[in-house]
């Protein structure tokens, strides 16, 4: 099936013109060939090379996207939404060109139903943009993966992020999508109910299908109430073991923690650099408890003794809003902290996510492999769900530099396969995945790829992504 | 497409007695066409029709399933995966003839890992069964859809119950299947990890496909830890507006609710006559919290504020497992008191799901048509997630009331999709909603067929269920 994507689309490659002039009737002056604006839809956030679109589409609804695909379609040129960027695996880059498809305009909250817990909104809102709006109802989204990222490409990813241990991440919090077909069709997935068995589960099929599958219009959102009380817990440990253990010991006792992130000794003493600060240079625990006084008050007790357990130090708690956000400063540095190490450098974020039960050994063995390789790098982690990144600066130019990182990155994916985990918790396949994913999902790839044949016959979403569809 | 699915099927069906023949001696005596066996696995529990197989197939492994799909892919032989037979729309039908393939030997629990709070089991385990082996670990698998159906035919049904309303139904319990495709190959899905962006979530696509894609043979599920305390609560309401209105309220309110089912006059009045008991004849409503002492006693107590601001009656609550159980009594007899009220009758189950601010006018306007119709119909529900149904006895003899109940039920789906529901919160579609099923997702329709022509091209796999596929 692979050769089937391959052939498909080597012919057609050499063709955009005609699309793009179509597209210009139809947009004016929202269709735009500018060097620069080219340049800036084909980079994200991470180490991958910048691969400019031949045009970028700055569409406004529903409709226009359905016209520019119907065109896109009738000439087998590839399209690429684009929103923020903020993705970390390629995912906007134009591999083979076509229509980048910028959503930044569609960022209309439709409607939001307290009485429904949940909300409705365009692709291109961004998440603080949607809880800075929710602030008046008592409401928040709580999927939050740090970057300002779109709701849609949060969706298209399947992004989670610090609060996914006690709320889910976007495969709990969507509802329902309006989705373009690749074709122009447009399709509505899901219900406004918490549940339903109405056929297949489309809506999951396209949460994490990165663009290749159509172009994600509408979200329907479940929303959560703002808890009564939080309260935050900084401490740090003697060793990773231990730190890593008192969590894994929290998560199996069943407390249902809102937040529980990891900041290893490398990525500690970075941060201390970057910020001027004097934190202890030692294996971080951050946790935050949501619910009811009483609820937390109980909590934090519970957490308080397993913490002793694993002899932590410095244990700091903090209720108040701006006690909370002094905790939790350390850990939103992190990966420009980490960057600073080696200045004007791009970054790896990798990505694996582990079984509970080996998440100790995992990063235990992960922190002697950075070691060993002598690279700069730093783990910081959503460790309550088992998911880590090592962070590690490179320059793209030093070429010996990159066959290190790309080989460390290549030994910790078979660690986490070993003890059946995944090389993605959060972050997608993109670009730079592919190989990964045909390691850790091989039997399954021709599914998966025959449910992209099927839907995208003519391969012209976001080609190259997931699977390699064309030579190179 | 729909086209495409009736020719390829309709030129194919009178052909399987090569199918039949081979599966024959790979399993010998365990492939049966004895009458009283094919009529066993004909019919569900329902009121559809025994449609028998022409034979059954007794399994006991994966391999023996991808060898038998390899044969009847090889002859275009329908194959129906089978278990405990407890669905409720037909789902198990052979309409098209074919092999049933009895999961019943594939009952072993394969390994239960405690420190991943996650388990691994064969298709045909059922629930009960696996709560039974998991007590002296402290664990338990939360999804109950009242009868002991097998965990296989759960996935396959998307199946949900009386505790998702706290815990989530299949789609949040399964972390990965094993799965033999209609040609015979075998894949797995998922990992052993709480979230993965790997690719497409096969997993979520085959829960609640119905058997249409392939059979699921195996299942890794996560567990929950059994609560320290549990506290059960029963009381009545002098309408039931006032009932559903405060079942809406504690939901809106956040508050963790482990069950909250209604149970309406009628069905009060069936449980009454049948269990000869002397409960109110109004709304009814239980709700458990689960947690620990303290949480689930502030639980309560905010439980009880709401309750009494809607003017509830005879509150009673229970701690211990006797009283408990007790107070559930009434709910567990309520569908076999409903068909009681018609002796010798068979039942239709609706199963429309509500978003949560219509659900009070959805129930109350249903009760109305309930009354004008003249049926026997008795409302239970978890309304915590907004899904009710309306259990109504017939002769399936009398025609007319077979009309009466089809209009009924007609009107019941309308009405919940007016309010954005959807017309199955859990059961499925089977073959007794696919008019249902096009209604509500007319649009989305085709992409789930395509997905279904890519995966099953010969149409093998249940034919007849979710989509129309031959002239009957």
């Amino acid at each position: 099936m692979t050769r089937s994507i391959r052939c498909a689309f080597s012919t057609l490659i050499s063709n955009y013109k005609p699309a793009i002039q179509t597209i210009q009737e139809l947009l004016q002056e929202r269709l735009s060939t500018a060097t620069s604006v080219l340049n800036q839809h084909g980079i994200d956030e991470s180490y991958h090379s910048c691969v400019p679109p031949d045009a970028v589409a700055f569409v406004k609804n529903t409709k226009e996207i359905s016209q520019v695909l119907e065109i896109c379609h009738q000439y087998r040129t590839p399209v690429i939404p684009f929103a923020v960027g903020s993705s970390l695996e390629g995912h906007v880059s134009a591999l083979h060109g076509g229509i980048s498809l910028d959503m930044n305009s569609m960022n209309e909250i439709i409607s939001v139903e307290p009485e429904n817990m949940c909300c409705r909104v365009q692709a291109g809102v961004t998440r603080e943009q949607l809880n800075s709006e929710l602030r008046a109802t008592g409401l928040f989204f709580p999927v939050d993966p740090g970057a300002n990222a779109s709701i849609g490409g949060m969706v298209a990813t399947n992004a989670s992020g610090t609060m996914t241990v006690k709320y889910g991440n976007m495969k709990n919090a969507v509802m329902g999508l309006t989705v373009v077909l690749p074709d122009g069709r447009t399709i509505k997935t899901g219900s406004k109910t918490k549940k339903s068995s109405a056929g297949y589960d489309l809506t999951r099929l396209f949460i994490g299908s990165e663009g290749t599958l159509g172009v994600i219009t509408e979200i329907a959102l479940q929303l959560f109430g703002i808890p009564e009380a939080e309260k935050t817990m900084v401490c740090s440990f003697d060793s990773v073991r231990h730190c890593v253990d008192a969590c894994t010991t929290i998560m199996q006792s069943g407390i249902p923690v809102a937040r529980m992130e990891l900041m290893d000794e490398a990525a500690m003493n970075a941060i201390n650099k970057y910020s001027k600060m004097h934190h202890p240079i030692a294996p971080t625990l951050g946790i935050e408890c949501h619910g009811t006084q009483s609820e937390v008050a109980e909590q934090s007790d519970m957490i308080h003794d397993i913490l002793n357990d694993f002899e932590a130090r410095g244990i700091q708690w903090a209720t108040s809003l701006e006690d909370r956000k002094r905790l939790w400063a350390a850990r939103h540095t992190a990966w420009y902290a980490t960057m600073n190490q080696l200045p004007g450098s791009r970054g790896l974020c990798t990505d694996v996510c582990i079984p509970m039960s080996k998440l100790t050994d995992v990063i235990a063995e992960t922190q002697e492999d950075i070691r060993k390789s002598g690279l700069l790098g730093t783990i910081v982690g959503h460790v309550g769900d088992g998911n880590f990144h090592v962070m590690i600066p490179f320059h793209p130019e030093d070429k010996n530099l990159m066959v290190r990182v790309k080989e460390f990155s290549d030994r910790l994916v078979l660690r986490a396969l070993r003890v059946e985990g995944t090389c993605t918790g959060e972050h997608g396949i993109g670009n730079g995945k592919i190989s990964y994913l045909q390691l850790e999902h091989g039997d399954a790839l021709p599914v998966m790829l025959s449910i992209k044949n099927a839907l995208d016959p003519r391969n012209i979403m976001n080609p190259g992504k997931i699977f390699y569809t064309a030579e190179k």
